[in-house]
């Protein structure tokens, strides 16, 4: 059974996005991978970096600003492996709302552990169940920064909505109860500094509030 | 308190062995990174991948052999955040053996979840605490693949020693109780493909060992 309180791992996708791919141009024609990614590029937010609504988002001492990287979560609600699509939404239990924080860098592809798996980094919201919220591929997502929308943007951009996304890694990587997949984050992702609100609103699911806050000097 | 049964994030480090990094040659001045890892490359072994001692490692269908990562895991004991190198090792609860397994390919630095993070990529061993390890920067490490010993290193060849090493990723990142943190593979990782049994010993430690299976052929 499904218990929404215990998590496993957390995935987040890459480069999921229409918009987002299109905004590298030319790069993904670069060494080491030349070509665009053909199946989906997967990394991990850590435990180091769960904190629930209202906690803070520490910005790291030296760094300006944060990347608010504002997406839907699919909480896994049982095993799946090579799930067929057609299937694939049954394995989902419900869904969060996650702001996959990153420090802002540069490089493409596979990011490091510096940039995506600082302490605080992956706020996640309130279990929603799957009946509550429909069909998971055209749900609007906001992002308000201090009473301002400062960023839109839609489940409906995804190079591999929901259900194909799941499938797909599900083919080389069991997915277990309590795992959660980002779907990605779409391109133009705003900033945020210290002492600035964030809110993260996504169609059926409400919104997600994190206060940033300045991370201490340094000893 | 440390229960070593409570497995949290299983982390993974790159090119922390000078042979390793040595074998890479010229082609760690290519793009996109241009220069040697400055800071530790970590990455992480998802839930999906841990098994125990004597439980099957499974070869992928269309995979003829995998790589044997034999690896020394640190199992922190208590929260790890900014730690000088000098307390370190007061971090870790115990040790286990790593067997960080690969499908073999050719891409440097952070690998794709697909090489990785395969179901049963990650045997671990049992735990043995610090004080029966002593020392660990200079334990023999062996690969036996039946009962033929193929690789033999040690732990005395790592670019940062096990107390830097916990230090600087604990730097940006906090390793939380029942985290395990592995010092990095050496160069030259043997192979093996199904049917086959893998044996890992590690000065101290005692074996880890595991039969690698062939995974049915996919529906």
């Amino acid at each position: 059974m499904h218990n929404p309180l215990r998590r496993g791992t957390v995935y987040g996708t890459l480069l999921n996005h229409h918009d987002a791919l299109a905004a590298l141009g030319a790069a993904v024609n670069e060494p080491p991978y030349k070509a665009p990614p053909k199946a989906p590029v997967l990394y991990i937010k850590p435990r180091n970096t769960w904190v629930a609504a209202g906690e803070a988002v520490v910005v790291p001492w030296g760094v300006d600003e944060l990347e608010v990287g504002a997406t839907l979560g699919l909480v896994i609600g049982r095993t799946a492996c090579c799930v067929r699509e057609a299937e694939a939404l049954s394995f989902v239990a419900g869904y969060v709302i996650v702001n996959d924080v990153s420090v802002p860098h540069a490089s493409y592809y596979r990011p490091s552990l510096r940039f995506k798996a600082r302490d605080t980094f992956c706020p996640i919201g309130a279990f929603v169940t799957r009946e509550a919220v429909g069909s998971p591929d055209a749900l609007r997502i906001a992002v308000v920064v201090d009473g301002e929308t400062v960023h839109r943007c839609s489940t409906a951009g995804l190079i591999r909505p929901v259900a194909r996304l799941l499938a797909e890694v599900s083919e080389f990587m069991t997915l277990l109860p309590g795992d959660v997949l980002s779907v990605g984050v779409a391109a133009g992702a705003p900033r945020a500094r210290a002492g600035q609100r964030v809110g993260i609103t996504v169609e059926g699911l409400g919104t997600l509030d994190n206060p940033f806050v300045a991370e201490g000097r340094p000893a």
